[in-house]
């Protein structure tokens, strides 16, 4: 389940209401494409903003939608309690993997990430990916304290942020030396994809794959089967649109693409989070139309 | 309201359960020592990891021990939506005034957290005091978005985090500069209250003030009748309890300062969050017998 390309399907959030029919045709979209997998509720799921019922509906509209297409869910929460609440409904409603960020108020130390992790371990019957996002979390794992929760019964993947994409191949020789065998590096960050997949990362969770997944899978599928000059080809042009991520963050500016190819209305994120103003969106709109497709 | 002492008591979670009855004692001997307010469900009392229902109950359960002593009330919360849930619930129990901070999962803008206070401002008919705290928020706020908020009609203070000592008189003025006249200046940071007090702060909100607040308040009354020598004396003498804040933070280091008074069991933080080890106890028992207080 940890290969290829996991696609994070946006969660529509219309007027403080979640749109399951909405992010259910973004998952049969990405379904369609032919994605290795679905992840539901992650950051760009907006997961961390939804209550235990909407994150239970969302979990059971996207098992419903992908099919045979295997579900990786988001279950991060600051109380443990919370997470092991979510990683039960999450079960119950038919994910194939969970997906667990060390989600902070107080800044948490490493005892406490792993009493986390040890506790959803022993909870969970399905394999558990490491989440490792320091922009939201803020949270900083070591590669060491990366083998520590690998060694855990149920851990079997970890989401790495992006480094510079020169520092790919180093990057994940160093963290593949790290982990167990039986763990699977994934990355995030849609830019560092390409370089990492080259280099021998096993999946990609990515944010665009949820929206632009042909595009997405196009980048993977040429850097799976070691066609370099292809993937970096189709991974280069997106340049401007890493360049809007680094500016407007990757939810905001991946709402804006897609209520500009239609697939939801503009004002689709939970609130305080706003969709971006007019100018920008036009931005948007101008590099989409400048993409090749593949 | 916005002056003096307001103390924050912890919210005792044992076995991952708020027990009220602790909580209520905490703020009767706060009560009982004469502080100015009690800031019930701040940083301090937890209020990011508790339920709409467990609020409510810690909310309606400060009102009742503090009496006459006005309460504020923590409401912050990642979602417009539920912080507005937050502002009524807190309201309905007797709140004297909320506490906002602009809880973040994804990093927000200055117009996402506008957007926010102008919401609560709108719904709320008791005064609100501007919560900065970038630790856990990881908001910046500058000098001219205190005075944007501080515009909004029920905006009537801003709770500042600390800088090193001996930049308070300066900070005071700037902040102090920056702010329409009829928003109090409060300030955070235990270690930086007794000089920021002496410059003209209004109030001090503070963690050590749930949990010895005798002290708390001996170091701010002598700052407000301008006794500067006893005001530094006292607090100077917290040197080692400011360092075990900023080793440890100042959530666990207060719950263990709770448990060595024999206030508290010593698990009393919701998970993930632990107490501290035996050993770091064991040094913040030998500081409190240092103590003179006052």
């Amino acid at each position: 389940m940890f290969t290829g390309l996991s696609a994070f399907p946006l969660t529509p959030v219309i007027n403080d209401t979640v749109n399951e029919d909405l992010f259910a045709a973004l998952v049969r979209r990405a379904v369609a494409a032919g994605v290795d997998s679905i992840g539901a509720l992650g950051s760009t799921g907006s997961y961390a903003y939804l209550s235990r019922e909407e994150r239970r509906r969302v979990a059971t509209a996207a098992v419903q939608a992908a099919g045979a297409v295997p579900v990786i869910v988001g279950i991060g929460a600051l109380r443990t309690s919370d997470v092991l609440r979510g990683a039960e409904d999450a079960q119950n409603a038919g994910a194939a993997g969970l997906l667990l960020a060390p989600v902070s108020y107080q800044p948490l130390t490493e005892d406490e990430v792993a009493g986390l992790f040890e506790a959803v371990s022993a909870a969970s019957s399905v394999p558990i990916c490491i989440y490792d996002n320091p922009t939201t979390t803020r949270f900083t794992f070591t590669d060491e304290f990366y083998a520590r929760l690998g060694a855990l019964p149920q851990v079997e993947a970890v989401k790495i942020p992006p480094r510079p994409v020169d520092e790919a191949e180093r990057r994940i020789r160093e963290v593949r030396a790290a982990l167990p065998a039986n763990v699977a590096l994934g990355v995030s960050g849609d830019e560092f994809a390409a370089p990492a997949l080259l280099a021998g990362a096993d999946v990609w969770f990515s944010v665009l794959g949820g929206t632009l997944p042909d595009l997405a899978l196009a980048i993977a599928r040429a850097a799976q089967t070691g066609d370099a000059e292809t993937s970096r080809r189709l991974s280069a042009q997106l340049a401007p649109v890493w360049e809007l991520f680094r500016q407007f963050g990757s939810l905001r500016v991946t709402s804006a693409i897609a209520a500009e190819l239609g697939l939801l209305p503009r004002d689709n994120l939970p609130a305080p989070l706003r969709p971006l103003s007019e100018g920008v969106q036009g931005r948007v709109a101008l590099r989409l139309s400048d993409l090749d497709p593949a």
